[in-house]
């Protein structure tokens, strides 16, 4: 991504099915027919059918096969592919929500971008992490100047521009925290489950610092995982095992790039706040009456949501029993009805949905962004979907 | 219910919220401030937090609970209550459905009807069905004089007058099998969960029957749990082990009733399919712009719909893993599904929305009803919920 | 149980299996041939087929059902049976284990002791615990208390004759903790699914204490919870929401009581601790060399005993994944893995393994307590099993 | 496995830990230190931790882990791996089985068989299947023919020597039977998901015809999947979807070749059948007095069982609910369940139970297979376990 520059470039979005996690055959197709240049992905986002929780394979054998495949294509090993393009698979389509992937690629622009902003991308590193900085001020300021970079890359100059925001963080296992103890520094917690919600927490707020949505004065150490009144509008964080630093993929629109995208973000105040949706929908100038037609649900190229079930333990005053199942993990309960909340509104079922929100929407709610094709540009060649 | 006639009635409907599937706080205060009579109930629906399937002992423990209050304000065993009150649990709260109950009173007269039919409420038993009858055209032709039976007493007299019907059969254990096999008759599966379906699914026929849904030269016997191309708009049927006959409780409107509410109804065709909602709701004068707005919502009093996973494996061409998972039944998602939709055009999640949808709808839809106050009584006081 | 004591009485244990947690049948042909005198009930404990988690309605149903049932034969409120009878219900027959009650009941002496001292029973009760007592040293004295009222009862004088200890303790509710805040007073957690473990720790403290396992030196505040190496040999505990003090159960052998049976203990050390279940039974006088023989596993009334999923994360050197399940909770797998152990050895599966084990055995094993029939009275006529 | 023959070979089994799926820890450490050639490896199977399932993504994500390692230390092609290696993948360890892969590599001969037959190893595939041969006489034919050709192959000539085959068997997809469908040809279920079992149903009973466990003349071809009164005493097989032929790893002992090794089996009637897995014990001179001396336990290399619930729902005439409970699957309590029984007798989990075991063993038994060192080469140097 370091050259996403001078020239002018488009980002294009491919929306594929996948049948199983390892279900390569989209991007098979489009490699194979010309359609697709592997060197050009720069992220790809997936919702796989798993869990979402700790025991969830279908995370890392999607990752897997994707490395696999990008490096054989590529003729380079798989650790390089790791290393040049964010793969960040999101767990968990429960209720109608169906596995996909989306590949987000860059090229030079081919398509105007019709005189209006366009989808523009751009991703960055933090430096690694010490196991005594996650979850900590440390790495909210570390993500923080990475969506600083990112922005840059992606020629987006205003924070307004910015309409999402991926992050990957790592998380504490019992090995690093053995190794900050034998430095004899402190963790922020010694529960390695609990440390993905600091990490994703912190990740999140360091999303809001960079783009003034929290004041650099309101960010005291002691608020990480704890003062839920500070949340990010645009952030969606996940945390993975195999990572040592801060990922991020800044999405925003930007009148350096082309093409015939944008994207746009509300924020859902509670599970079931339909209104968001339809003002997100509003800001791509989509209409909506009931549920999208066919032709403008067509439009879209992406849905990214983030779904978590209130601490309240009610949704306007009606009781939920998501935190009561001791069948079906809470987080599950939250996907399938954010899910099913959307999927009224869109008219379609492969939607972006993910839990675990710390710091990102109010609680029981969350962001939602949404990246169409524009208006003057339905009647052009589209990628597939 | 053998006299709900000459002297005006009008039914009233009362939503109560459970903690738990034993909480009987709001039958209890009802009763305590003279608010309910008893004696008046005539059926109880409730939704349950158990997991809907094989195993969930929410259901049974929330007859009971009801049972033994009933029996003990009344003073009578409960099996007279037993007798007397349609009491139905579906089982399974999934995503943001809050568990509750729907006591459904009839008593004299005390608000006009506003000059338009009111809700009108009828119930009425088939005889005791033999094993071998079960899921068979013996039990659609029962069910269908049971219904009839029910409108009569409802007096409703016009089939397009009836909005809902649920009903509760039976279905054939283990003994009830070996008792037919001892009298030389087949039954129509040995597998005992399958005969769940079969004796829904001819439920259901038998009401689409009485309804003029389906002709009767199109119900061959082979058609029952296999011709999915024969189904009702109004069904909804649920099978229990404790009864040997048909319960059958009609909903309508009948210009015989007073009160301030009235019931329509409308069919999903596919789980995502909002217009079907909006069409419902507009038939009850309930303007829907996106969502409810919160005076409209405080309008409905019940809303039971059926919720089932797509034999196709599908929702409008996208993949849905219902099927698939092994870890959560696909009764299970398709409620949550279904709930988020429904919740979205609402603004309420305390809604019945049930699986097992045999013949009740088509493949992946259902039926939906709504009851709600009328648009003149809004300002009226109102029964609690 | 007040008068538990001068003539001569012996304890009678009833196993009945039951087809569902409201199926009473068993209870009921006791009650009606005469052979099970409702009155002398002193205690019953069930393994239901729930989740044995949060939402486990399996055990309020059950002991519905029961109150019921013995309010209906004894003439008075369910109110009134609660504070006589303990009924404890432990959710969870994973694996191979079969759901069954133990009914305990205490009649004058009918059958000899043959010399040997006899299975003795007594039950006792805190005084209402305040909320900030539960899980602190107060709750660990009061039911210290308890134990010494009850082995009194059950005139056992010497602790090394008491065997099993069963508590139900109680918990800490949003209401609980408000009000303990409203008097200025802290509680121990305000995490209610916490105060489960705290609590339920500090009465197998109090039962440790109580038996002289552990000294009240060793006893500091901040051990609850934290300090597992301290923990009893014989006590089982659990939380329920509806108890305000603890109820405690005392078995043990005593040369005051009559009748064929006797109880035994050991201690599992880990969740495949064989000779700790064969050392158990050799105290019984039962040989076993493989699998009982069938003849032998017929003298065994009852097994009580607890699982639970070591914290290492490994059993004898090897992975286990019990934490890490996301879709089956730890405790429903341990259960299941000691259920198979010990019915290898019993060769019988209606076994009462419990989960949730705070300082009840050592990390990943637990007490096993077996009652049995004496040698010498197995050809004697025995209760229903 | 072409040329396993006339210079001497030994079997090796290596018993490798893992973390998660795709955990190849223990196959990068034996590769690098020169331990373990990898073209010498004939057969890999694995316990990886999924449900077991359909949705068990933890299975192919350990395959495709292990063909990427392979191809990458041999330099081919994945594919050409998948033709050379059999790699069979069981999902679930639930209770305490702890996930590991068994590695079975052939090389020549370096410690000699001290006299007895030694642990011998051979595999083989049958012709490619054609749809409406699954499930049916056909594929029982091509099964055993296979096992003969794997005998050879491992020099086992008389069938009484065999005492373990491992097969993976193809099942139906809807293109499968749609390209059948097009012949004008029926498959013997149109449900994917039966045909899992009918499959493997017709490969246990070619590997009992194989062995004369069954006379070609009981075989009708309705008896596949319906007359559970014949099975296999060594059979265990699995159905992939990847598939379109059967592979079998025939294991057993044989006097060509040499090695520490050797394998006995035995047939648990019921789940808690320990005398069987005692049985299995003796056969190798392991003695057992309750649980397995830890330097006992050190000589097995491998336990191979198979885990179903029994259809009468009874074990020893108690109740068990694996088939009532909606949320656990009943082959996963019975995996559990029978972990636990094997476990308590060998003293450690690391265990081979796998269920699915139609015509493998009678209803709710099945067969057991152990490996173990020799009692004269204990002392010896042993692979890695």
């Amino acid at each position: 991504m370091s050259d996403v520059a001078k020239p002018r470039f488009q980002c294009r979005v491919d929306r594929l099915p996948m049948d199983h996690p390892g279900d390569m055959t989209g991007l098979h197709r489009l490699f194979d027919d010309g359609t697709l240049d592997p060197a050009s992905i720069v992220a790809i986002l997936g919702k796989t059918e798993g869990n979402g929780c700790v025991n969830d394979f279908s995370r890392p054998y999607a990752v897997d096969s994707l490395l696999w495949l990008l490096a054989d294509r590529l003729g380079v090993r798989p650790e390089i592919v790791a290393d040049r393009v964010s793969i960040i698979m999101s767990g968990g389509t429960e209720g109608g929500l169906s596995p996909h992937f989306l590949v987000f690629s860059v090229a030079a622009s081919s398509s105007p971008s019709g005189g209006s902003p366009s989808l523009a991308i751009g991703t960055a590193f933090t430096r690694d992490l010490r196991p005594e900085e996650i979850g900590r001020i440390e790495q909210v300021h570390a993500t923080a100047a990475a969506v600083i970079d990112a922005m840059a890359l992606a020629d987006i100059t205003s924070p307004a521009d910015v309409h999402y925001v991926q992050v990957k963080c790592p998380l504490l296992t019992s090995g690093r925290i053995a190794e900050a103890h034998r430095r004899g520094e402190e963790v922020v917690t010694e529960n390695t489950y609990a440390s993905m919600g600091f990490s994703r927490g912190a990740s999140a707020l360091g999303v809001a610092l960079a783009l003034g949505e929290i004041g650099p004065d309101a960010l005291t150490p002691s608020a990480i995982g704890h003062d839920l009144s500070l949340w990010s509008r645009r952030a969606g964080a996940s945390a993975g095992i195999e990572l040592t630093r801060n990922e991020v993929v800044v999405m925003g629109n930007s009148a350096g790039w082309d093409g015939d995208m944008s994207i746009a973000h509300s924020v859902m105040l509670d599970a079931i706040d339909v209104a968001a949706v339809r003002s997100a929908l509003s800001l791509l100038d989509i209409p909506v009456d009931g549920q999208l037609a066919a032709t403008e649900a067509d439009r879209i190229c992406a849905v990214l949501a983030k779904a978590e079930p209130s601490r309240s333990g009610v949704i306007r005053g009606s009781r939920h029993i998501m935190w009561d199942d001791s069948d079906i993990n809470a987080t599950r309960h939250a996907r399938a009805l954010v899910g099913g909340v959307i999927a009224g509104i869109v008219g379609r079922t492969d939607l972006f949905v993910s839990g675990g929100a710390e710091h990102q929407g109010p609680d029981g709610g969350g962001p939602i962004s949404i990246i169409a094709r524009k208006r003057s540009s339905v009647a052009n060649e589209s990628p597939s979907s």
